[in-house]
């Protein structure tokens, strides 16, 4: 029986520290299924990337590990009791989460699936928000992320698009 | 002809206060339809219950004016004008509306619905919100509540869920 | 602690035969919570009464069993397998389900929740579907449904909205 | 004040029946809200059109009368009587309907609004079902609709676009 | 051909800077789309009109124009990537967009559409979040909207619903 | 640069002709991106499997290919020029789609985009459809899934599941 896990992020980007999370995770495990959540949300100064580049991202960064690994994006519900089971029915089977997120952890204990924390995870250095801040300010972002990453991020003009979401930032958006 | 009266609230707790205000509003009318709104929310710091939890609460609690009553979850809409037709497709025909909520007044007047305010409701002294805080920092809220309520509320473990939901303020909550 | 089953059904309209199911629920259980299903749909010919109307229906039928009973409008979901967690986050806690619907106890047994059957409720004499049919084409219906509900539809003026949505069959609905 | 009238159709296409009952209704009345309904549909073989292009052949016909003219594409809600409060949130206020639709004329009275029939408007001569199959078999289509609109069709690939999703029909269509 | 422009807003209310915007489009295009943005939205405190509120004031300040425009109501929609060809569904062709608006500017030019400027339409002196408050605190607000949209408000009694609507700020609104 | 396929199919069950399909795929582009459409449904008589359970088996098939494959599950939607947007921003950037069905084609060109047929495919001898009903009649069906494929159907009970679903045919659901 294959022992798969669940580790749900939104990725926006992928970062150097979601890397070594799915290193960790295959090291307990025989296989993960990365949940791109919030996968609707692209476009937005908190989740610029679309899930199918979060996706295409995920595939760069993980390339020698990808036989183990599913890559599923999963938008986002507004009923937080009907979050995990509408998670369920996209992904493959799984038995067990990793997460340090509280409510996600409470969530899917609700549902008596076992949830496990990544230890060593230090959100102070690997933060998508920060990483996007540091894009949107010129900062030293590159060697946050994985290498493949970066270029991506830089080929489909995903700097430009962030410095422009963040000047936005006063503006009414016409879209809620 | 029966006179029926719709109450609306979320009840995140049903308190005291709503307590006092079906009592008053039965003295007024037949029979009551208690609006549990914003039914799709839970396990959020401000709607910590489901609504099924919210229905089961005001079972407790009116079990003496039970068969006065109906209690009805209902999903909140985007569209404001469209929430009082939403509203009247799912509950019994009534013929006034019991709030001191002035936008819910002002939606219901649209639709030359009779509304009438709770008079001696103090919000100051009845209020979900202060419940909450008050459970999230173990004060002294169970006086504040049906007997039956605060029971029901530890049983299931709410105060747990309350206080982690409060910790969890300062995380990125990966539900929408 | 209470012994509280669900009871599903549509209910268009509450009939004699879901009385007695209820009766026969209740001679089981302490308390009941019947789901008015396809809560969202109303003035199509499968299902001519809204949800608020079936509430207002099964009250007058129940009286004498209301403080044993919960009434709760539920929408449907178009993913089967989110169904049941939807259910579950509207209604009171309950340990048992009655149905005969072999997708529903399925489904309810997927989430390994204990289901059971109403033995001698016979789909043939008891049935929603016959009823409007019988309404649509001035046949003997009252006999077949409580008589307070008889008075209720006829006082709605339910008669001649089957007799119209019956007639508009060949008609292009404008709605979907 | 303005005499202003609602008329709603899928108008796939707009044709010469739908023109004539615009004239007809702007001799009632002062203006018409033309209601573009099931506009979330399009390349389907009952919906080809796309609420825009149905739009863009309205004005094509009604050059002449636009200045009394509002079109306003509406998409269907499953809850039939939450359509009507949903129509009147998206148009100009009106007084009165025009319809031949037992189901629409139905549920605007619901709401105690006034529902006028388009006497002489034959669905046997003008029918919007029927020009689609002509269009899809070579037939002589061109003649039942406004010659403006018969050039917008055909420039549109329309006449290709409509015979297409009739061959479809077999096909289990990938989109619900 | 018809050269057609897009020119999106929410349109709360429609006021001078608008009007203007709409004949220096027209200066330039043969036709207008006005997309009345947000058209889900009303009674809220930064969308007090309904959209067919909104379309019935453009009406008024643009009879003269009438001829050249239409006013298409669209519902936001959670995915920006989306937004763009869910507009181009429900609005007549295009070939270009007027807009000031950052987000709106990337999201068509993502989809290779031309996005113009309005280069002398300056957001301090027209802004309808400015009117909003002008009218909320008994302001000079009158002359910054056509002379017809400001008895239209008047008259749909919109200056004291949006006093009320300013009044309900610290209320928790019923309705998300 | 890559040159990667999109390959849209409800996958109900995957079959040898979806494998056949993959690999004639892969032999012409570098990498393929499985869609596993109308991802919401499940527990329906043609689609008895969860998008989770299809992604589960489309691995078990393509294991030794899964280095140059993504696997996407996607819910369906009601606008159809709305539908190819929404694929785009789930899945990595593609620039072909390999179909054999009408309106996914017309659709996918409508945006510009490259479709391509897979020319031996023949719908007589691997149709999912024929599949069910083997599976619900004891027929012959393990030879025409691959072999990993059939035990993972029997293991999680899907044989079961699919004579329940057939036989469930005349009965009203309750799930719309």
């Amino acid at each position: 029986m294959v022992n798969r896990a669940f580790y749900p992020g939104r990725f926006q980007p992928f970062h150097n520290g979601h890397l070594q999370a799915v290193k960790y995770i295959l090291s307990k495990t025989d296989e993960v299924v990365i949940g791109v959540m919030a996968a609707q949300f692209n476009f937005m100064k908190d989740n610029p990337f679309s899930a199918g580049e979060r996706v295409e991202m995920i595939k760069l960064a993980l390339r020698e590990y990808w036989d183990k690994t599913y890559v599923i994006p999963i938008e986002n519900v507004p009923n937080n009791l009907e979050w995990v089971p509408h998670v369920l029915t996209l992904i493959p089977s799984i038995n067990v989460v990793f997460t340090n997120n509280p409510l996600v952890k409470m969530l899917f204990q609700y549902y008596n699936i076992k949830v496990k924390g990544i230890p060593w995870f230090n959100e102070k250095y690997f933060s998508g928000r920060y990483i996007r801040k540091l894009i949107a300010s010129n900062g030293d972002w590159e060697k946050l992320v994985p290498r493949e990453i970066a270029e991506y991020i830089k080929r489909i003009n995903g700097v430009e698009r962030i410095k422009e979401l963040f000047k936005s930032e006063e503006v009414v958006l016409p879209i809620r």
